[in-house]
């Protein structure tokens, strides 16, 4: 009872294989502050809970397949004020940013077709590419030069007859780097120049701290080549609502993924009532939250530099920050901080790099960390993982 | 920009084609008896809605990747009650029995391996399979003959070394044929003997008019083989919860659907919350549920055996019949109800059977009725699906 080769080239979370340690760590009174995870802290809009209980229907019916029409409006709506004109039959409504990644690859990828993502990127696209059958061609970076990757010499080079797209995050998880308007257009040239679908996730597109955002989506030349992938998820902290969308102006596109859409039926329903009304909260909470991130990025930069022979870039945007550290191996260091290490009854969780990374070997001195806590709690967790690195490698 | 070959493979919807002509139909004011969806309209359990509304975190996160373990618990509960024991490790929440199919299809099917499906068939098996890179090897089955399929003879002719596994839907959509305890044993027999993983489609479970319902998820000896696909949409009424479980006690397929549960990060947080207290509500809701459906299978029943020439078999669950009706072309027959037709106002639409299979031309003559309308609505929507034959068959 073998299973399929494809469901084998995917991992489990790389996380998961700390799990234990954190509970017995836990068990012997040590409290883990958890920077290892992208969930965040900030309440959700009573918006979201408010629509669902106003629900009046008596049968709990399937949605229509590419999505409650009122939601798609909430969204074109949500597009227009920056500056996009979205037809309603551009948008598919989708099970977070996640289903609008798988059916977007299922739509593209045939066996050993290739997309292009620099490195390091969501570990979960490796997933979604492989069940495709496709796979990732990584655009490697450095740390020292704050993981940029857009340029010409960078990535033409990887372009073969197998190579269906360029996916990017913007601004970046686990990097935090923001692209510019220049890079933005470089990306879409190389595109358009090579028939290749630019895939833009750019699900964390209100959070950009320094710099201004350009989107993707404004570029009026990619109507064939764009494809979108949006959520709620980190836009309005409603990451257990499960509702995404998958955006282009490529009707083929389009019918691909709403083919796909009618086998599953439909996105739930009240999920997709409650994201409506998510749409429609003040400016001001957008404005608030990313005070509230930018702190912490501050904090957490700051914290981060302070720690002799680490090597940080500055997040321009998400909630994350890349780290090199002076180890050779981050998950040994983890591994060290759960089992053997404590200050004061507390240690620290991270996420190693190599899981960011496809090229072997590639981002073992490395760490992510997900500033999803408060300034303070930041300061005191960054403080922790300062100690454990130094008695780590006094060892 | 071309979009892959699976995607190509797969279809869009073949009722979505009727949908302009049944609007322009009804812009002329004609009212038309929907039989085409599997949509019930009986009412969900308030016991969903209302747990929902209880909840009370500020943070809507993400629920862990296999599911909320109260959700998981209620699950083995009410296996429990069918007298199966699952582990919760044996369960994973997706969204909808769709996901549960998209998970085991992807973690068991290569590039051309084929699934041994017997047709007529639910159609959006076709999309998953054909996802996974895979295709459905039919098992040919009449209508004269009760569309039964569970016999060596038919099955192990069709078995290669590309079968990775056998489908089937028990009771039945689109038949409502109902597998006998040695029909099962001997699906059971045959997946093992030839190292098949045997899928089964329980999810109609609770409506079963006539005979004895045997689970497969009773066969002790099906540990490693067996891959059970469950959901709440029908049995619950509550098709918009997109709830359901891949439920297996083989480790290593579990292992391959936790990989793509990880990536696309969890199923919905509210309706994991609901789902969990539709577990809890009386058993009478099954029973009246059951009643209230008996009676539609035996109004359908008898006025379809009415038509002259009509070829029915007696559905003994789930919520559809097949019948083959004295024509060529079923898709012709609807768009003549749609177009040149009615009576008294009225007109019906069905599901067009060659969608159900995948021989090619076969099932033209055939159409499935949804027996989703009180009884009262369905001797109507018969009487005028009678009438609209008669004229066809006039012209």
């Amino acid at each position: 009872m073998k299973l399929s080769r494809k469901i084998e080239l995917c991992q489990l979370s790389p996380i998961r294989k700390f799990y234990p340690y954190a509970v017995a760590a836990e068990q012997r009174g040590i409290y883990i502050h958890a920077l290892n995870i992208g969930q965040p802290d900030i309440q959700t809009p009573n918006a979201y809970l408010d629509a669902i209980k106003a629900y009046r229907e008596n049968v709990l019916s399937y949605a229509p397949s590419p999505g409650i029409p009122s939601l798609i409006e909430a969204v074109q709506g949500y597009y227009a004020r920056l500056g996009v004109r979205y037809d309603a039959s551009d948008i598919v409504i989708t099970t977070g940013g996640s289903e609008a990644l798988l059916m977007t690859m299922m739509s593209i990828l045939d066996e050993d077709c290739e997309v292009i993502v620099p490195e390091p990127y969501y570990p979960n696209y490796h997933t979604f590419i492989r069940m495709a059958g496709g796979k990732i061609c990584p655009v490697p970076t450095v740390a020292e030069d704050g993981y940029r990757y857009a340029s010409r010499e960078r990535i033409e080079p990887l372009i073969n007859e197998k190579t269906r797209a360029i996916l990017i995050t913007n601004p970046g998880n686990p990097t935090g780097t923001l692209l510019t308007n220049e890079e933005v257009r470089l990306l879409a040239d190389i595109a358009k120049e090579h028939d290749l679908f630019l895939i833009c996730d750019e699900v964390y597109r209100e959070f950009i701290y320094d710099g201004e955002m350009t989107t993707a989506a404004a570029l009026e030349d990619m109507a064939e080549n764009l494809v979108m992938i949006d959520s709620v998820s980190k836009r309005f902290s409603a990451c257990g609502a499960r509702i995404g969308a998958l955006i282009s102006r490529n009707k083929t596109l389009i019918e691909g993924a709403v083919k796909i859409a009618q086998a599953r039926l439909s996105v739930a329903t009240l999920d997709q009532i409650g994201a409506q009304a998510l749409y429609g909260v003040d400016s001001s909470y957008f404005n608030e939250t990313r005070e509230e991130y930018r702190r912490r990025r501050d904090v957490c930069y700051r914290k981060m530099k302070e720690i002799p022979n680490v090597v940080v870039a500055e997040p321009k945007g998400a909630f994350y920050m890349m780290a090199k550290l002076p180890i050779e191996d981050a998950e040994d260091f983890q591994m060290f901080l759960l089992n053997e290490f404590d200050d004061n009854g507390e240690t620290v969780m991270f996420a190693p790099g190599s899981g960011f990374y496809a090229t072997e070997g590639a981002g073992k001195s490395e760490i992510r960390l997900a500033y999803v806590l408060c300034a303070e709690q930041l300061e005191r967790a960054l403080d922790v993982l300062r100690k454990g690195l130094e008695k780590y490698l006094q060892r």
